[in-house]
């Protein structure tokens, strides 16, 4: 826990806190933080700022916070073929650490159709494990999640209001463009990236996605897990955003 | 599971083999492959090939084999100061599907000593792990594993030993070296990547990893997880050799 997430329900309008729970354990037993010293916090969705703590009892740390800026949103948008829910319940915390705009998870032909039937798609279930990336990460933007059972409709209908990202790429094994390649001269636009499900994209899937302007990359030879490529597509994507914004 | 590794003392010497574990049930129930079909195979260090189905009984498939080329050693070496045991758990797997040449791990002030006291570090735990990876992409060479809780004698006396890549970096919140920036104008060279504990490098780890020609490199402000960034990581540097080669 590199930053303390608050929920704006929880300051005071005095912009005092007090935390009980396991942030609360966090600043005192591993931070270490006694009353005088500041930690880093974030409002959810909000500014990034430093919490003063003022009173540290047994179970609970109240801290005074004064607010800066809020970090950017991040350039990556991810359209993910929804993966078994035990490899979906190990990426969220970190799509969110890595850094995505919003994450729009849909079936494909090669979904299994139980993969929908899970609490890991329930919000009760990821937020909290959204809420952790982001404080390894020490980013406030909870990225927005949508679920879409019905992949044409998805495409043809929803995307473009869900995804602003100028530039769509659809990752395919054995395409030889590199993320870099398409990532170049589109100085500091986001991105919407495809993954497709563990055997692939089907011709169709491919086909429609083309047609509503991604374009294929790849990243070499070798078939990655879904939550391996997933990490791997995503941070080889925001590094190319960032050389291309640097030079 | 898309190449079946087999142990070239499984092999028969007419060049047979006959896959009676967990293999031998995916080539039954997920390839559904027939006698005189194909399949991917590899000699666990050795080279890829093509096993055609000669018989296949309920427990048991008999393959002919017939191999290639081996695959080149992945351009990236690892030198990792071990992460907690259940995060390292996680790690084998992926390692040897995205594609290291070597595996280094150390000690380091920010390492817990226990972290060492675990099986996840024998060759029973992390063997098997090793060859998933490989087989999820077709890959053949299993990276040597060596274990070190001394930092400064590594460093000092035997990394050059161990890894004969010209290039080395370590990986530093803050850095602003880019991956690609060290890796450009070194055309195909191989690359020791160091990446530091959950708390970083601490100073003296850092100078020590410098004056033996490790560059500092670093990746944005976003501070991830050991997993997640050393995934991060490698996929970043691979696809920097692999534009490299390529432009």
């Amino acid at each position: 826990m590199n930053l303390i997430l608050i929920d704006p329900a929880e300051l005071a309008s005095d912009g005092t806190v007090t935390l009980r729970d396991a942030r609360g354990r966090h600043v005192q037993q591993v931070l270490k933080a006694a009353p005088g010293t500041t930690v880093r916090i974030g409002l959810i969705d909000g500014p990034l700022g430093v919490g003063t703590i003022t009173d540290a009892a047994e179970d609970s740390v109240a801290l005074q916070c004064a607010f800066g800026e809020t970090p950017p949103r991040p350039a990556v948008d991810l359209l993910l073929a929804l993966p078994r829910p035990k490899v979906m319940r190990r990426l969220w915390a970190q799509l969110s650490a890595l850094g995505v705009g919003r994450i729009i998870l849909t079936n494909a032909a090669r979904v299994e159709r139980n993969y929908f039937d899970t609490h890991v798609l329930s919000p009760g279930c990821y937020r909290p494990l959204l809420l952790e990336g982001l404080q390894q990460a020490r980013d406030t933007r909870v990225p927005p999640v949508t679920i879409h059972r019905q992949f044409r409709q998805l495409v043809e209908d929803d995307l473009d209001a869900l995804s602003d990202a100028p530039l769509r790429l659809v990752t395919h094994p054995g395409a030889t463009a590199t993320i870099r390649d398409a990532i170049s001269n589109q100085r500091g636009k986001r991105v919407l990236l495809a993954v497709g499900p563990e055997g692939g994209w089907n011709a169709f899937e491919l086909d429609l996605l083309e047609g509503h302007a991604f374009q294929r990359v790849g990243m070499g030879p070798r078939t990655l897990r879904s939550d391996t490529g997933c990490v791997a597509l995503i941070a080889v994507s925001h590094e190319a955003i960032r050389e291309n914004r640097e030079s």
